[in-house]
């Protein structure tokens, strides 16, 4: 067992000594899936890695192919119980915590997140289902699904509907009911369907939003119009769906994912069933698409981790340059020069500090029954997926630097992570769509129980630095949480306040991720033996505050100011 | 003729109403060689981008071949005499300022930065030999590249010394004289040379750093011992040199230009010509490396500029949601978001500023024989290498997020442009390494001249926004400087004042690019009528002040306060 991927006793201790995981579970069983998942990652993963991105997803005959070393390697996924990991016993299911779920996820998707993306989708699809489905839909879609032999996606955009969910076209026409539920007929193109045809499983289970169309034929407006059904490729009865695969999309990056552009109904219309209540569609995909989200945070988590760990094995091996001042002598491991440490520090408080992020999330989905955990999770996701992407690309970004020129090689990975990442940012929901997200929905237009959890928790942590030499942190903290408050006062008061709101989540995120430094340290503190590894998380806690945090001053100028420079900008600006 | 690629009416802005170069240079002269580069960017350069970057060099039997329209674009390139551009009349040049001839650059680095590559290199090549070169050495082999007929190469790091290169091991041994000059056989292995080989010109000439052995037989120690040699592929009697491609560097983008390691002297050793006197080969190669730093700076800015006008056109034409708070209606153009305007903003003071520093860069190499234009260049180039290449970048990837998902496919063209642009922050000098030379060389160590020289000229352009609506950002400039001041002077007391050298960069850029943005406004509002073209430079310098000008009182924070946080921190960190 290596570190090569993600620092293993790292996730111990962000699971364990920070989230207190085993204080209402197992350890020595998450630890066994941990170990499995660490090895099956590298051993049935890795290897893989380049090969998923020069072997792209190929259509021949209306069926798409992908690279065979990914289905061998979600086979064995499927052979270990990962895709059941995380569901209830009474449905196959381990019933392991959410956030020991995404840690084991965590090692495939840094090992190789074009392959990993199939089951997360997978395992979210099937959650969906399960949650909102009838029995006999659960057993007969989601089931396999949680074995693994069906893989499943999530249709959402259309070609002219990619943020704007209130604009799909999709529609679907009754077509009466069997022990499956209401059946439909939908027709409709569908965007960016990642895994939407592959020759790697069984069947494909496509939740898709479409709308149900009115007496006169027109289709509702709104995302209130909005319904969900369960449309698979191929029928139970053992036929071909109506479903066509119009094209590929050649992407840059995380090219073992085939993600394609899919025709529904070109026939006589693709079978469906509908989920649960008509109209609901978009409320019951947000379920997916919250799971999907924290997943995505996960990802760029572990790109940017792996990047990193191979970059302090790169530093740690390439001679250059001497100790500044110094002319003679051997050169010495760049590891050793000031500014590849600033950089190296960089990476770890992005990547820990994402993985730490998407973990908290995690383990309030697992204390979803509580409400300040609920209202913490609702506003912490779009930070969790934005804040993740975002920096998880700059700590790529910064490994390319690390290793030079030969970093932009493809002779090494990090070119390929850094391609990779850049997904990340746009996929479920871009930058500024979580931006508005954040600010509109959980924060103006919500009754303030989200801050108020998150103040909570941010008193506790404070509390918790009394007489410690992380004072001088906890007063940051307190000092930049208070000056988010009076921001959204005076966004309250302003006549187009979500105008800055992508600026307002990049100071948000960066507090919220000065919390989890903060809490790092004060458990890393807390630990018995003050070793090496508690010393890094305190220095990382030191370099957030000292080099990340002064950042947040100017994001919070700037939304606080209420700048219309930007949104007022008359169009012959760009002239 | 269109905007597609750079704005020409910027572009005559920059050059005429800001720079004043029809002061002293003939502006039809000027105006005609950028209308024959913008049309032959457009036409023979821009349509083979795809092309470069699919049909990688191929190396065969010790050759290497390239895509063939790039020879023939690089031919037509000839044909306008576009090589000889800024050359002096006696050898056969046209005599254009060096502002003139960037911006003519950057159309087709704009186009087409991998085939434009070859052209920037030769140029900066025999410009080196034409000044420090002898007549019988300029006539051999700089006149064949102002011709456009051979093309030039630099060939400085080796596989062991990239930044380092004291650390240069090629060797240099005597071998007589002609009326070449001193000629000596040369053994070694050089990294990394751009145009190292190719089938598009008839000969190739490197310039290479190497070090003469002593009596003992060793080489000397430091850069000191470095001497230049021209070292042509094919000798002045026809025959091959000893010179043979040990490999191609397969690269994530800029892929056009072909990248090799060259092994000299595998047999009898490589033929070379010393170029002036011994030991002065790191010292002349600065001239060269120098011009190539303005050139990365162009060629960043110009892929920045391509993408951001891209960006404007996909925008205007994507129809995508509502406005904030309407749920009616038809879906508007996505360039209507205030996030997106915020984004497109974002890009045109990036692009813009960039290419603005570069060309400031350029007019002052047209004044060398000013004092303060020189220590004012000598200050800028590290500048203007790095921030159009990191905010280059930036605005390459806010490109991306723009354009969604489309934008992360290869049907669109800016996933190629973020690919090429990343190489911009590594090769011709790290961004670290462009920050010690700044911070160390041009500040720290230096009497104080180019610091004076960009005060007096703060000081004139602060002195025209008396009595107008910027006086309000005059005062920010004039604040932000005296910082900046005050921050070296804490520096100099430090006993390791280089460990935050990058920050220092970050902040010192930036208030350079404010200067330069102040300096447009003020340009902007001195021309007749104001039209929506000079609004839009206001704005953009409001945008500036607003959005970016806030960063630097981060940066200047950590520079001021020499934390240790990541120079000090111990390899265990890193475990």
């Amino acid at each position: 067992m290596s570190d090569a991927l993600i620092v293993r006793r790292d996730v111990s201790f962000l699971l364990f000594d920070w989230l207190d995981l085993g204080k209402h579970h197992d350890r020595a069983t998450i630890d066994s899936v941990l170990d499995l998942s660490e090895k099956l990652a590298e051993q049935a993963f890795l290897p893989h890695y380049k090969g998923a991105d020069v072997h792209e997803p190929q259509l021949k005959d209306g069926q798409v192919s992908i690279y065979p070393p990914i289905g061998g390697a979600l086979r064995e996924y499927a052979n270990l119980g990962l895709f059941a990991a995380g569901f209830p016993e009474d449905i196959g299911g381990l019933a392991l915590p959410s956030a020991a779920c995404w840690a084991s996820y965590a090692y495939f998707a840094a090992a190789n997140i074009a392959i990993a993306g199939y089951a997360m989708l997978t395992v979210a699809n099937a959650r969906l289902i399960a949650t909102f489905g009838s029995p006999n839909q659960i057993e007969q879609f989601a089931q396999p699904e949680i074995e693994g032999r069906w893989f499943g996606t999530m249709c959402l955009s259309e070609p002219q509907a990619g943020s704007s969910l209130a604009d799909v076209r999709t529609r679907a026409e009754p077509d009466g009911s069997d022990d499956l539920g209401a059946r439909y007929r939908l027709t409709g193109n569908k965007m960016w369907i990642s895994g939407g045809d592959q020759d790697a499983s069984e069947n494909i289970v496509h939740l898709v939003l479409a709308k149900v169309p009115g007496a006169d034929g027109s289709l509702p407006a709104g995302t209130e119009g909005l319904s969900l059904f369960i449309v698979p490729k191929t029928l139970p009865d053992g036929s071909r769906n109506d479903i066509s695969v119009a094209g590929l999309n050649h992407k840059m990056g995380f090219r073992g994912t085939a993600n394609c552009l899919l025709n529904f109904g070109e026939k006589d219309g693709a079978i469906g069933w509908l989920v649960g209540e008509p109209g609901r569609g978009l409320r019951q995909m947000f379920q997916m698409m919250n799971e999907a989200r924290i997943g995505v945070g996960v990802g760029a988590a572990a790109l940017a981790y792996r990047s990193y760990r191979l970059s302090v094995a790169y530093a740690g091996e390439r001679l250059q340059g001497r100790e500044i001042g110094t002319r003679t002598g051997d050169p010495i491991a760049i590891i050793r020069h000031p500014d590849v440490k600033r950089m190296l520090l960089s990476q770890k408080v992005y990547a820990e500090g994402a993985l730490a992020l998407c973990l908290l999330c995690a383990s309030l989905v697992d204390n979803e029954a509580d409400a300040e955990a609920r209202e913490l999770l609702a506003l912490l996701t779009p930070v969790a997926k934005t804040w993740s992407s975002e920096y998880g690309l700059a700590a790529n970004d910064l490994a390319i630097q690390i290793h030079g020129g030969y970093g932009y090689t493809r002779d090494f990975d990090v070119e390929q992570l850094w391609r990779d990442n850049r997904l990340n940012p746009i996929h479920e929901g871009t930058t500024g769509i979580q931006a508005i997200d954040l600010l509109g929905r959980k924060v103006l237009n919500d009754d303030g129980a989200g801050l108020a959890s998150l103040e909570a928790r941010i008193a506790r942590t404070v509390g918790r630095t009394v007489g410690t030499d992380r004072e001088v942190y906890a007063q940051q903290l307190v000092r930049l949480s208070g000056q988010i408050a009076t921001c959204i006062e005076a966004l309250r008061q302003h006549h187009a306040p979500l105008a800055n709101a992508t600026t307002f989540l990049s100071a948000f995120g960066h507090v919220v991720v000065a919390l989890l430094w903060l809490e790092q340290a004060n458990a890393a503190s807390a630990l018995e033996g003050e070793d090496a590894f508690a010393a890094g998380k305190r220095r990382a806690c030191r370099f957030f505050y000292e080099y990340e945090v002064p950042r947040v001053d100017a994001w919070l100028a700037i939304v606080r100011s209420g700048t219309d420079v930007a949104g007022n900008a008359p169009l012959e600006t760009f002239i």
